[in-house]
């Protein structure tokens, strides 16, 4: 029984105020260095560190494990703080998350209490090698479990992670298990080849596995598991970390334009205005902009309530109520998908072309929003919408929906 | 004191639920001749009745006042679901209630008592005649009271009124005072000459006040009273009135289209598929109109949230807090106005030729939305919302925010 | 050899300007009755007189069978400005035009001669059953020819026709056969059964066919013909026809909201501008509406040069410069479409609520822009842009492209 | 009488065809390596040589100055071809011929005969310092004409220049003059301070003047010049070229996408085809980019043949021949300006994650594409149009429009 211990079982769990009272100086810290680093590219190991110092690893691992309890919404809206700042790093913060809630959805109780209990001990920080449509890499049975060969690409957070989660495929069953392995295993390598225009410090590297043992304890799924609509929470769980981080993308670029035109711009010379904020174009667009973001983020915290609901149900869990979680997450996709790409697209015609110098880094916000939107394409969640409207059918459950 | 009765006080207030289940009946007794009365036109005495034997005209009215004691929240969802049906009809509904609503604002205890206890005993329908910018209707001072003189127009609901509530100007003051009278009152008369090609039966009439006697006791609002935060709490009431009622347009042409394709449609030859329904570009399109609405509801229903809690603070509330409501209002206000325009034009390319048959009556969802989004210019929202993001300046009450 | 008579072959067409003279006063008479007609509906019968007077019938016909010779693209600007006035009656005259265009490209010399002289001769007004994907109407052999029983739908113009051109299905061949007969043949009867909400008065009825006999002599193809480039060049007649429709409305809607807004409107009382022209925000979304417009004006006139290029080849054409007109037409049927729609619905933001009264019928404009957009869905003039961008892929010739 | 030389005068202009001949390969050559120089950003010394050996840099001196005498349609579709390739290099270009076309409307004869005559003998590649808005560069009166003294930024092309057009602040006068000078005169530095993130190697520096003897004959307009409708054609050229910079980025973006969206990209694991370009979401979204750039280029036409009518008519042109020039090169300024962003942003949609990859260089358009369309606001443009609808009032002459 994989889920004798459903979270939040804790009788007083970390409140969102208190997230982000933890979250705050992190994010006011990965701020400060965000264009340089930007600039940089590379692995943000100190600020790796700074994440890890401020307990915020331990945000969603349940109080009886050692953790501090927190709910899916609170710690959305976490990740939505840290991605204003620093997008990149935000991602590995909830992907960092996502290989917890895949040991809270597919392990066995002994494997959550070791695993998250071992987090905690260790301050470990996760990475993800989680594709399961990519199946380079193999697992063939052994006396101890499975030997696994072959590599996974586009890594989150692989490079400088303590442990990994993956999917190996498994010819003989002509399917996939799910397994972690510490990073450091003997045979893992990971190699540092990430090289987007955007979101670059996310270290999503290629990670090889060669001759890599697998213990039974280490698996979480064995291949030929049977998916139930619990287990595939874990891919809106996901998909509801791009919301966030999205919506982040998009404030952070709301707010640094609107300091911009507020602090800096001038007013054009056929306004008839002393200062840009006063231009009723400006203000005209920056309200379009503004109801860009705030439906985008209306709709994101809906959809945490509604995985919140769905993961308090258990084993109990009908494909019914997690298939109005994905729609719940599609229609906030949709719209922080849009929000983060138009604001940053479009604040610039709001801040005026001294806005466009280097030394800002305004141009960030886009690359980062136009990397990371395209995770899995916009349309077939419009479609999955559309497709439900008309039918009622829910979306499938995929890797990415 | 105008405000000893802040509502609601009552321990026991019709739930949402409850709410909606008496809306049910009247929104279906509605659709079921809502073509033919829009081809029609003109006062629609019958579904007025339906509506006051609803018992629904007493919906806001506190339950120590022998009303139903509903939240406001709860009163516009069921305006939302009478709109989807109906949105003329939705409008009376509407506009009575906003007219309860500035008793309860702008009235003493006693007015409020005297007023709200005979819109029970005597089933009262209200209609309005307070448009503070138009100053054609006179006041002048007498013994008893004034005297009225001129007219009003587009007085909404004011065809077949039992009770009116007006602005009349007072050109010693140079201020207008807010008053109400019964519609059959000596010297008042109704001309219906709304004949707008949306919106039909929302009898909006010119209301002309011939020597109309108006007594103290009938003046909710002398002239020169200075308006509060709460009492411009009314505007916020009136423009959520309009979002609400964009946002049940926007749901009924989105069921009306979306049960067309369905039930209705072909697929198109080159579409290779077999039925409508399963035209990807019909699902993507579907997927869209969606996503017009969704927000908007969202939003809808934030800013109903919002206006309650605004209402709860009685007289303690501030400008700041006033002016958070009238940010919420105005950010729904242009996502439902969108709404309804989009989906009311765009739900015939995913319907197909056939359903332009005016037997179908289709077009009025947007001749409907036409009409009434017209009711104040969305662009001067849109100008407050930037400008509140860029200088945290709040709307200025005006009757419109 | 059914192409002697390519067009134009006169020497001294007549010009656009001199055909725009002869259209503007019929243009100005059907605007003056418009608002009634649209309220009306049903037949238009002295309006069609107006055009059969004004000579326009015998605007494409070649001059030495007694015609103005008109070129193509002189056509299609006299439509247009048809259209701003009069969407439906615009129709007419541009279908009529689309069944001489058949008999030029399906008929053979004598075919040719002998109906286009007699439309000069007797003045003919020609409506259109030509629609092959509906096979209700059978064809079955005779001995002097065919016997047609069944019903074509939605045959534009058909009401008050002179001549009709119809498709006919062969079962024995399994292909259609493309024939012409004069309306009062007998056996053929029209009803007037188009009830849609705009476009009312294209006398769009059903045509029976009651064992009526078709002679060699009117089948401009018989059953099996092989379609060529050039043949199939008709339907990017017919769809260029709906292109310059949807133009002339948005135009039409163009000038009577710029109209509005300069003699009629109010500066909104927060504008801080005495005329509505000069609030900025009024300003800027006419400079929208008219960008809407303008691109579709010159794609709509860059597609008429290409097809009358196209024509001008005559039986030389190829698939590929068939093709070329193809993507012409698709790219300004998009933007016209959108032109139609988008103009006529967003005028009203800028006339305010007071031009919805009916007696002004502004929404006439929508409501025909709507019905007649829906002739074909405009996804697939998306998809075969695209398409052809992205492999070099023609449109597929079908009775829609 | 400043105007003797009116340019086309030369019998055999060279064509469009021959001009692109030309620049064709210089566009692949520039292509080549405009991903690596993109990331270096500074000075293309030898990029700017490529040009100049080209022999374009003659492209609109007259011929019987020595120049090759294109017409202006054939300059800017020469210029949208470079732009194709690398739109940093592409204005330099352009600005090199927007300071001849000042020799040629600002300068006398004899001015023109000397600057544009040691144009093609020293091969000069001009710069351009001139914004009448910056008020810091000083004119003094001297003996033999003025002083300058101050600074000029954002000089676009200044660095590296043979030559520059500036304006300078005549006090006394209240009045700017313009004038040209050799970048190497005493006085005259220029510095590399452009750190844009995009359009990298425009070489934009800041010119400064320290005590530099500007000679009579080097000044085009003295101080108080009054400006006739011909001499402000120089905004219109300007402007226009803007327009042509951001067509050909979006039309190198197009190109760009497509080659790998069917070269390189994966057909999405839900959407049943083989090949991504058999998806009907990509060939749709690719119709609808398509459709962004296909109206930029025909409006981007339309202006640049309306300026040449207007320069053919020399002094001559009135205000209203001047004033639908500038609407012309608006409209399609908003156009070109919205594609250029539009393509760069969507492509990646199309093109799926994997492009994002540095070594592909695709953001570069977007970059380029958002520096250079913040050159003045795309609103006052709308703003002009609008305006112009509604009043007939034409764009103000100002520096920008």
């Amino acid at each position: 029984m994989s889920s004798v211990l459903h979270f939040p079982t804790n009788p007083a769990p970390l409140s969102t105020a208190d997230a982000l009272a933890l979250a705050e100086p992190v994010a006011r810290q990965l701020a400060e260095t965000a264009v340089a680093r930007d600039q940089a590219g590379g692995h943000a190991a100190r600020e790796r560190e700074l994440i890890r110092d401020s307990g915020l690893l331990a945000l969603t691992v349940p109080q009886e494990l050692g953790g501090l309890g927190a709910s899916w919404p609170t710690f959305y809206r976490v990740l939505r703080r840290l991605a204003e700042a620093d997008s990149a790093l935000a991602h590995l913060f909830g992907f960092h998350h996502l290989q917890l809630a895949s040991v809270q959805l597919y392990g066995t109780a002994e494997q959550q209490r070791r695993l998250l209990g071992e987090t905690i001990r260790r301050r470990w920080f996760w990475g993800n090698a989680l594709n399961p449509l990519d199946r380079r890499l193999l697992a063939v049975d052994t006396d101890q479990g499975w030997r696994l060969d072959g590599a996974k690409s586009f890594a989150s957070g692989s490079v400088g992670a303590d442990m990994l989660t993956f999917s190996a495929w498994h010819e003989g069953m002509q399917a996939a298990l799910i397994g972690v392995r510490p990073a450091d295993a003997p045979g893992i390598s990971v190699r540092a080849d990430w090289d987007a225009f955007g979101q670059k410090q996310t270290d999503s590297g290629t990670v090889s596995f060669d001759a890599v043992a697998l213990p039974r304890a280490d698996v979480l799924q064995p291949p030929g598991s049977v998916p139930t609509p619990r287990t595939t929470l874990r891919q809106q769980i996901a998909q509801l970390i791009l919301v966030h981080l999205y919506v982040g993308i998009a404030q952070g670029a709301l707010q640094a334009g609107l300091r911009f035109t507020r602090d800096e711009s001038r007013p054009w010379f056929q306004s008839g205005v002393a200062a840009a904020v006063d231009d009723p174009f400006v203000q005209h667009r920056w309200g379009e902009l503004w109801l860009q973001v705030r439906p985008a983020e209306l709709l994101a915290d809906a959809a945490a309530q509604s995985l919140q609901q769905a993961l308090g149900r258990g084993d109990a869990l009908t494909a019914d109520e997690r298939g109005a979680v994905a729609i719940a997450v599609a229609e906030a996709k949709v719209l922080a998908h849009r929000a983060a790409l138009s604001v940053s697209q479009q604040l610039f015609e709001l801040t005026g072309a001294r806005a466009t110098s280097g030394r800002y880094g305004l141009d960030r916000f886009w690359r980062n929003a136009r990397v990371h939107t395209l995770h899995d394409p916009v349309d077939y969640k419009l479609r999955d919408l559309g497709r439900h409207a008309l039918t009622g059918a829910w979306p499938e459950p995929t890797p990415y929906s």
